[in-house]
């Protein structure tokens, strides 16, 4: 067949009209300027792509341009603390929605610091210090899982996105604290959190992401290798964490309108899991007033509108 | 064929089994006891019923005994108004989880009078006020709607119940105060709490509220009539917040555990949707410390485990 | 001595100064608008007025015309439930300061209907309740009290006011009816707003207001009559109240700067204590964002300033 | 007179009786435990002294005992920021009393990581921050200035007591970050921490306490040397604070029944200010629910009743 070009399939032909809709739209948003090293990132990048169960993933646009993944890392960290740790790592977070952003903080003060979730950043610090407290080298753990997950060893942390993470990390070290005052931080404060901003600064494209979380929408068994991850009961939690708790304070809105689990990160990166089809993963810089990506909520809700995706 | 007893279905069976199950479980739970109308309840009963999409229904138990419906009504009265106020209805109350009760007034404070969603108590009651304003009478405007969904004329509100809520509703009030000082709701507040407590004080049977929400497994259509009830879309929205805020601060738990869409109420029934199958009601007026029916839990636990009915 | 103009004291020279200074300050601040009553109220008036134990009163400006007191009421109202209730009206309101406005509500949760002080809107209606339930007509019995500390039979209700306050009431009926589910209001709520509303339209001017609150600087004695208004412990801790609490969310700069147990109203008006010494009342329309009478806290720090009135 | 003893004063008689009527006293309340260091203090130790402006100190008990004086240093500290900084300090912490302990946190949420007040152990650590950035070795200048002023050059931190402080600290080190996030601490954080709680591990006897601060009731002149330590107005303003936050949640109780400035620490001492008359230090371990010495209210209280010291 050399010489022929591939011919893009129905699928790709679909992602690269939607695709161009959502360039096509007035820019909104602003890209994430807490820290210098995601405010320089070119925002007019723009990818998506789908991983389907029977291994092939389809792609549009950036799909192949590493991000910085950040708060989509909360899910890699959590399937390893759950395989790790099973049902006891329960007792040390809920599995409940957080209700505001503002109240993150008083809600660990009236539960005795027991975060909501693992997708807050609380629970999200509690599952890395579990990882300190288990692992003997928890950050290369993590980084194996997933490289193994996406089949890919060059993934890797952006140390410049670290260092400026852990620079501007004062609000993470207050909830550390507060939780440590609580006993619900066994490690030294400062590892938990030199865990927590190594794994919100690793770097993944849309294909990478959509690929390796694949076993989500396969009751726990990943398609390309056909290893059980998780169980098919943690795979069903995982998803209904992401749910109830993915997307920040539009986490109801997103299951309203869309209907699919999905984790999104301030580097513009969302995935959402389609139960027993795939997993999509959009990526574009720009963030609404919730931190979610504009033009990825764009794009997956057309995806699932017009593929009839929603899991209700 | 007269004579012959009617062969229980292979479905009828399991739901035996599971009611049998139930009821061999060591006791636990209390009777909401607020007010007394409810506390004289025989604890003991317990009762399912699963209506599937081809208009049959199966049971175990007392699942023709008529309950206090309580805030099951709360999908009822938000279908009506989600049906009469088109998408203005959520210029008014949010669909987003609520985190704790202990939040809910702080909540309607820090976001001026606009409740989370339309299942914790403040959104019920805005939902009661849009009714009360659109209707020149929206008590019996709902009980028709009720009685239309299930077929069944005979549904009723218990006097009884509907006079005791009125009498201890004073929490009820301060939260409609509170809103009404935001301008959140236009009727006069003793109207709105009257609509609120007459629809908590529906009495339904198990079969009754599988049949009547059976439209929101079929993408809006009633099975056994073919009706339209609601567009494909809203009937996914109303879904999606009873997955995310249908089960009081257990919400997280069961989406993790069971992963369907749900609406719990103090009666002790509990409704559960599984999409392109059917719905599910249990009934037992023992509740757990999160106001849900410990029975009711455990049977619809079971059953969507051995029928694999989760969404994820 | 008819026909012989009298002759302005040395302290009514220094009122008037004062007086003048506040006149010739940039105008600053808005009238209360809350409700059309007090929204039409001239806004450049200005008046002040000081009673001494001697039983003199000393006036400036304005210090005759009636303005509507509102929460400068609350020490009326507290001192009369002190009398009837004795200490067991501490089991129902505490004493402490209360932190900012945004909390009232969520303090009142927490601390279980028990609100922090009787000079926040909640521990007020507490003291209109008890009111309520221990005199048969206690819209009465408080004119009467009050008519009896200014000896001026004349003092009344601004009728226009407190219907409007009825009807904008609805932030107070929230307050009340939390506290009624915790139990902490025993009468019917209506009866205990109307008592609230009633007593925060009481007319009265700078010289009654500070005539007739002079027992509080002398140790509980009415230093005009002779009578023994309230124990010496008790005229004690009325102003410890009005020192932590009176001034809104400006009672710590209030001490800060002045050093003056004070109350102050949204009709402008403010009234200080200076023990041993005797009584200030200020007045004039214009409100800062705490609430408080912007030329009435230039007047009475002035004076302060001037003689040295602190009490550290 | 030599081989004469010294005769008691009346003073020292009224101590004495005190003093014995609060050992008689069923024992209540519990040593602060929160850290070995201070809960290895003899409970039973019991001290008094009264510094009168004549620069005499009278005593009972053990006022020579040094003790941990804790949060009674936050008015050294703030002593010594108000003269270093001037007004410039009021931008960074706020004069206004706080509200109870569950909000401390919510309330710098809200007000954007400025603390209501000095004597918060939030807004103690701003002022501590205040000194880190102001002075080039801050804890020396604060020793010698409460050196300075008690006459005292052996008064010491205890090490033990500032080393566990540090490792049980994780409270305040949530605090300090959470400011930190808001751009509220200049300093390191953990710099601005040391300071603080080097300062909480001073140690000093009731007599040195109540020397040492005679100038908060002499209008800001030291009345055995004659120097002034601070303006009028800012001695004013110090006791202002300490009226209405000084004593924990039970600061509007004791304004209530005491009706003067103080301030209270863990270790169990109280200091409190009568203007124009001394300075009162009390100190027993034993803390009641608000960790206010039982004890040490207990003598303050009957002092002032005795003396009628009030400042109302």
């Amino acid at each position: 067949m050399e010489g022929t070009p591939k011919r893009p399939s129905n699928q790709e032909l679909l992602l690269n009209e939607i695709l161009q809709e959502a360039l096509a739209l007035p820019l909104s948003g602003e890209v994430a300027n807490y820290i210098p090293a995601l405010a320089s990132v070119n925002p007019n990048q723009c990818g998506i792509a789908v991983a389907n169960l029977d291994g092939q993933v389809h792609v549009a646009g950036d799909a192949d341009v590493p991000f910085s993944i950040q708060s989509v890392s909360k899910v890699f960290g959590l399937a390893l603390a759950m395989l790790r740790m099973g049902d006891d790592l329960w007792q040390r977070v809920h599995m409940e929605p957080s209700g505001q952003a503002f109240n993150s903080i008083v809600q660990l003060e009236w539960e005795h610091g027991i975060p909501r979730n693992p997708f807050i950043n609380a629970g999200a610090i509690v599952v890395a210090d579990t990882l300190v407290s288990h692992y003997s080298a928890s950050k290369n753990a993590l980084m194996s899982f997933v490289r193994g997950l996406a089949d890919r060893p060059e993934i890797a942390v952006n140390q410049d996105v670290f260092l400026s993470e852990k620079q501007h990390g004062s609000r993470n070290a207050a909830l550390a604290y507060l939780m440590k005052s609580f006993g619900n931080i066994e490690a030294d404060v400062e590892d938990a959190l030199d865990h927590y901003f190594y794994q919100c600064s690793i770097e993944m494209s849309c294909r990478d992401v959509a690929r390796s979380l694949s076993f989500l929408a396969n009751r726990g068994v990943q398609p390309h290798s056909g290893d059980t991850i998780v169980s098919r009961r943690d795979a069903h939690r995982i998803n209904a964490i992401m749910q109830t708790s993915g997307m920040y304070d539009q986490s109801g809105e997103f299951a309203f309108e869309v209907g699919l689990p999905a984790k999104s990160g301030v580097g513009g990166g969302i995935v959402a899991i389609v139960p027993n089809y795939g997993v999509i993963c959009a990526w574009s810089p720009r963030l609404n007033q919730y931190g979610n990506s504009c033009m990825g909520m764009y794009m997956i809700t057309r995806l699932a509108e017009k593929l009839g995706l929603s899991v209700y």
